[in-house]
């Protein structure tokens, strides 16, 4: 059993850590109604026209602009309507001068006619429709390719898809698209003391809870979390799951809560690939470990409950984002009274778990290896290195997790 | 072709929908792996402690507290060491008077013992351990039941599950819990003008594009959606329509972009149910219907790509949301200024879309039928309906859809 020769300050681990971090180029060909929250893996460039005609943006009457020059209220011209089309019809009329056609928003323009007359500003009785006033050329029509142009790039490589960009990949018929396949993230859980769910708990065991935290924070970040069987604290089977874990796209070990255990994964990290950092200046999490191994990153989470979470929250979530090629996440932050004194450690940056009400925060941290102290959470406030003392009724700032 | 007798202002709106939404009842039963973000039925009682037995918080011997009191550095305790435990086995032996057993962090202590001496404050030599220190009883103990004690209530009914909840669950050993089902949402495009994607588009047809808008917003919200094939604008093919999307949670039409056609739901909703409100005070989107039959909501969203995924936002959102029983969502805003005078109709209350350039806001709106006018963007401002002027470099607040 040794203690850690230095901690490293968490804003230069997170800088270590990303700096080997490489964003995914494996891509795949999905539908784009599966496609949303997905990231572009090249420019979508438009085929065709949108519209794909000149149509009319108004409900009314098709007609030749220069027909309509000079018409008031006193003095209306006078057209002939010679057709009606609705939604989804087309004239095969051409509107020469003196006539008009009525027409349906998003028709299109019939030939011949080159704006659209509101039907609100018109009078028809019989054949004969009276026009209050003068319209422009092009008033009320939406050109063929207004809204996207043929050969443009309507959405960009890296762009996150959303509503109304996979609109815009309807609105040219495009049903399938190109983008970055989601980062398989293997999630080990480790140790002797650890069950899985279904089975029972011998004596001294207790159930694991960090692969199904840490999934859970992969999946809500753009990963594919692949749940490992639990590895044993043995030097041998950590190796083999270090190298079975090789083929996904970043690691994340859980467990090893003793120093004693903490260092077989250093052991064979360093043996396999380089250690980054072993140790970080937080609270809780402080064990934390980060290598590489065949240019995938290699994490060592502590294996207490709440110090695995936290840590998934500062590390591995901004490193699945990365590599999914995800912006990084904004948290919702909201200011807030703290309810009593909280007294932290100098040179370490505390993830002190949160419960709100109102505008009252109430610290829920029991200790590092307690769920609760984050399932009973709202959200954090991450503490500063430098400061050591909080006074109840100061405000915080509380970063939400739900 | 009639115009609207009386828009209602967008809050009267909201309020009268919210008012006949009901949320779901029906339930399932789910695995853990699969339940992020949705909503528990039920209340989750613990039927085992968390730990399941007073545990090791530390590195380092288990004691009789009373064995160290008195030590201290020129005068320490000594103690025979009589076993090692390692994380997840068990000692058989006692601790009696004047003896120890190494432990690990998470370890059951072991019979006899009460508290744990950090190794930090011993120095083992041989079978003899020296303590520098007195612990008192329980001191970094961890108890059984300290993290969830039987019979407590570990979670709510209502409560959203996050990382951190599921880990509770797994704490307990729950591989299935039961959760409120996803609502089914009918999304019904409808319009003869309207393709649908993979078809060829014939002379006056453009793609739809609102069945894959709004479906996403549903998905994003935590409903299920159902997207029908593409209904004619005829009183007996949406008469059917909303006879089949009966089974469903909420019914969302999309289309009718013509005066004319809005009338056709307007008059089946009529003669099958009850309008709760048709013609809203906003823009784009004003033509939006609202009304009940056979207790579900059935809307009727513009079918203008633009207006139809703005209303998606402002009325199909909250309405997933209440029925699905999330909470609101939180959107993001932050705070710019405007790159260019708008002027707004004053009242309605304006959908603006707006590309954020770091601080600066530029509008993007083109067209209500433009999806490019809500795929350039980046968020909105909601101009409320009594303003009709934003100045040029006037701050605003960007609600952010990306």
């Amino acid at each position: 059993m040794k203690p850690f020769k230095s901690l490293i300050p968490l804003e230069k681990a997170l800088k270590t850590m990303e700096k080997s971090l490489k964003p995914i180029d494996r891509t795949e060909s999905i539908s784009i109604q599966k496609s949303l929250g997905r990231v572009l893996s090249e420019d979508v460039i438009a085929e065709i026209d949108v519209p794909p005609f000149d149509r009319a943006a108004m409900d009314g009457y098709a007609v030749r602009a220069e027909d309509t020059y000079g018409a008031d209220n006193f003095e209306p011209k006078i057209l002939r309507k010679i057709d009606e089309i609705y939604a989804g019809e087309v004239s095969d009329k051409i509107v020469h001068k003196g006539e008009c056609i009525q027409i349906s928003t998003g028709c299109k323009m019939p030939s011949g006619s080159d704006a659209v007359m509101m039907v609100e500003s018109t009078d028809q009785i019989g054949a004969e429709v009276k026009m209050f006033k003068p319209v422009y050329p092009k008033e009320n029509v939406s050109p063929m390719g207004e809204d996207i142009a043929t050969g443009s790039i309507v959405l960009k490589q890296g762009e996150v898809l959303s509503p109304s960009k996979i609109g815009a990949l309807a609105a040219l018929g495009i049903q399938k698209i190109n983008v970055y396949e989601k980062p398989w993230v293997a999630i080990i859980p480790t140790g002797d003391e650890i069950a899985d769910l279904g089975s029972e708990l011998k004596e001294g065991q207790v159930y694991d809870i960090n692969s199904y935290t840490l999934s859970s924070i992969v999946e809500e970040n753009g990963g594919a979390p692949i749940k490992f069987e639990i590895v044993p604290d043995a030097n041998e089977s950590i190796r083999v799951a270090v190298k079975n874990s090789l083929e996904y796209d970043l690691i994340a070990f859980s467990g090893g809560s003793s120093v004693g255990e903490r260092d077989i994964l250093h052991e064979v990290i360093q043996e396999l690939g380089t250690i980054l950092f072993h140790g970080v200046q937080i609270k809780p999490g402080k064990p934390t470990l980060c290598g590489i191994v065949d240019k995938k990153l290699v994490f060592g989470i502590p294996g207490y409950p709440t110090a695995c979470l936290s840590n998934g929250y500062r590390f591995l979530l901004p490193a699945v984002r990365k590599i999914a090629r995800l912006p990084p996440k904004r948290f919702t932050t909201i200011k807030a009274r703290i309810s009593r004194r909280v007294v932290s450690s100098l040179g370490r940056s505390q993830f002190l778990t949160i419960k709100l009400e109102g505008q009252v925060a109430h610290p829920v941290f029991k200790e590092s290896g307690a769920i609760t102290s984050m399932a009973d959470a709202d959200g954090y406030v991450d503490i500063p290195a430098d400061v050591d003392l909080i006074e109840a009724g100061d405000e915080v700032e509380v970063i939400l997790l739900i």
